[in-house]
């Protein structure tokens, strides 16, 4: 696996770009028929009598797409160790079949760990646009990363 | 749809049994392959080798596993409008093939919406154990429920 990006080389304030991806009815309907099969995730007429105007994904299912998308286009690169969690998740607008998601990874800050001096943690905020390029989902957590210079 | 429970019916400090779930090692890879592709997701010798200790689901995957006893252990038989986000999550300990995991849901504060009179916002925390009784995840976030008593 390569290994290009290490801690030292994350810099608040750099974004980098994720791609994006399209999604389908047959996709929103089948991770919801999994995962949260609340009505309007799952019907269309029950998506359109809904707060969300229509048949629209998991806000779940958004983050999922978006991971893959962060794993693709940064982790899959970097000597990420995985994160511990998220500070906070906003759904701003509905998915709706057919959107297409782009996604950027912005870093906030960079910190050491104290008691694992081979590992730093790097904050990083994901925002997501559909193809109106209208504000969909922010993300912000933080990711351990190891150092290039690791401890003996 | 059933739908039972309103926002006056939440009260801060009850505590809602979500119930269980146990996760193979086919449905974690299935996962992590389509939506979260990093090694200790999807190997078990790179599980083995990153801090999880082995190979583990997505955190992504745990959380969506919950979501389901959400929506079916409450939500699918109340009046939830759907959730602007969430505030916080932490994954606390790694989920491994064969783990069960069993899911609370507390109600934290209620608070009705000046610009919808028709709804409140529910804010509820999910806890999540595995089989020993260890703590693996938590989550915070508001939910929307409409009101019994209905705006005209």
């Amino acid at each position: 696996m390569a290994s290009d990006l290490h801690f030292e080389d994350f810099v608040p304030g750099q974004t980098y770009d994720l791609g994006s991806v399209c999604v389908s009815k047959d996709e929103i309907v089948a991770f919801a028929a999994e995962y949260d099969p609340q009505p309007f995730h799952l019907d269309e007429e029950a998506g359109r009598a809904s707060m969300l105007g229509g048949l629209a994904a998991s806000g779940w299912h958004t983050c999922a797409m978006v991971m893959r998308l962060l794993a693709d286009g940064l982790l899959n690169r970097s000597s990420s160790k995985g994160a511990p969690g998220v500070d906070t998740i906003e759904w701003k607008r509905p998915v709706f079949p057919g959107d297409t998601l782009s996604a950027t990874a912005t870093i906030q800050k960079v910190r050491s760990l104290v008691t694992k001096p081979d590992l730093g943690l790097v904050f990083v905020r994901i925002a997501v646009t559909n193809q109106d390029d209208l504000p969909v989902l922010f993300w912000e957590n933080p990711i351990m990363f190891a150092k290039r210079e690791m401890a003996p």
